[in-house]
């Protein structure tokens, strides 16, 4: 099995409902560091696994989506907590929409799978991974 | 499959036992900086994997119970090596029991696995997966 | 010249003006990883620099005043733009005041100097460095 | 199941064809920060992976095969892309021919898996996966 | 003293002369990832040593002049060995030339130096230092 | 002002004298990834500050003589605590004392200063800055 990974950031606010959160049930933010990998059984007739600048562009997009923004604002995150594994799935469910999509080429409708991991500081990071 | 990761370290003193060992059967140390990743199938009520301030207090628990020892004194390693693999799996192991025990929480009864992965240096390290 | 430094983080929401800050302007957020290094001439009579615990818990209690906040919330920021730089010359001063107040201890009234780095991503960070 | 991972890198010039390289079609070059995994499911009988000396060592002879030459006018991959995948399974497969030849020691031929990370920069990865 | 730091990397292919530089002599490559400091001893009237994104524009600008390309066909370096510590010169000198024309802003006229560091290797890098 | 720096390792073991140590009053060890930063005002004929293979090597020798070694047994240490900050020094000034041998070649004599940093854990690292 190949796989190809590519790296961005976000920048975002949010605050989390539950007493399990602590002192993070008050507004506050975080960068996230996001490594999105991309997984293939088979090389394509170019020899890659995904075209990487694609992939970095199509990363870059999704992050876009999200950074620079109070997350508590957004409708499309009402009524859950925006917590580090959550959103390591929301990434990876639109890069995968962008996939089947054929934004990233034709041939990456081959991939196997996905894992979007994103780090939270230099001591925790959470990832979701789900197939293609 | 979601993850989420906490890291911490550990410094300890040790010595190997057999000739593959080369100069590290002489009695020296290493710093481990400890990555423990805990897996689930899907998040708990409140959108999370687990308790990440826990997660950090239980892992801290476990290092140092070992940390700032000669593990060569240690009864728990008597006969073993304690080679980064297999302290790997000590820590895994120990948290598991931690897991089973209820102290990360009542829906940490519901992770998936444990992987736990110590850096001995910037050019290597090794890790332990487990089922839990 | 000798110095020690350790590590920390704190993680906050902000929002900037002026038009220099594009998309920064809007209520976002960020995780700071912060190195905070103590600089002296000669070692004390412990040979150290510092005591490295009661640093990491001083900038630790440094940090706790700041994260898990709105930034612009808060009194001591009011009228100024909370940047990675500015940050990292408020986390200093505090960080100045309790060496003075001997809250780092007896011997760490004889430090030179002191910097400060905030690293908001893997592709930006900070510094402030100023004499104690 | 354990692993251990060692680390080393190489610096090579290349070219490659096809439109989907853009500006990667001129020649270039790269530095690979190589990491090769080892795994295993259970320890040998020195409480280890592998000899971790050893496995570095062989790395550093397959790594140094292909370092500091021009890709392009090696025999070894004429008709191919040499990318930052291919590049992985080229040396996890010389990797696999050496365990397999005892070159890593009789009790490597009990290892289970392989896998070959090469960073080609801070913010892209590749790897390659093989059982044993 | 203040600073903001921006990293960016290039991929290059060159040789060098000279029996000090062994293996090296060959035509090979390198990643350089690249970290370029601008120091200041006051914030300007927005709180900032400089535009953090146009400091990013600028820095790759200056990469992509030199990225996906064989050094030792570029005419500016006809007759010069370009190591990495040479190269953190060129892209010192050639991001100092563009504050002093203006293209960082203004207020980037204030900036008192500029450090670049190029990092050819995860155990190897070299910086160029100099006042502005 | 220019500089190039070498990464390499050392695991030891050690205790300290003195309440403020506290724990680590107790025989325990360290991995300390070691940086060696090289300063020279101006490049060398070759257009380098120091032959960074000899500069590697050098190091590498250095360190030699402390890893896998109780540094409580060292009669070069007798008497003082082998703190980071000291064992920097101790590396720094056997470095210079390789210079000033001509070890690293005759046009290191030109160099101007050595750091030495050496990394404790992932949150805590310490440098001894000399001139040459």
């Amino acid at each position: 099995m190949f796989s190809v990974t590519v790296r961005d950031h976000m920048m975002i606010a949010h605050s989390f409902r539950g007493e399990v959160f602590g002192r993070a049930q008050r507004l506050h933010g975080a960068t996230y560091v996001v490594d999105a990998t991309f997984r293939r059984a088979a090389l394509d007739a170019d020899g890659i696994v995904i075209d990487i600048g694609r992939a970095g562009e199509e990363l870059h997009a999704v992050l876009a989506e999200l950074s620079y923004r109070n997350l508590d604002d957004e409708a499309a995150f009402e009524g859950m907590n925006t917590s580090t594994e959550a959103l390591a799935r929301v990434v990876a469910d639109r890069l995968a929409d962008r996939v089947h999509a054929g934004t990233l080429g034709e041939t990456a409708r081959e991939l196997d799978g996905l894992v979007v991991t994103l780090h939270e500081s230099h001591i925790a990071w959470a990832s979701y991974e789900r197939p293609l």
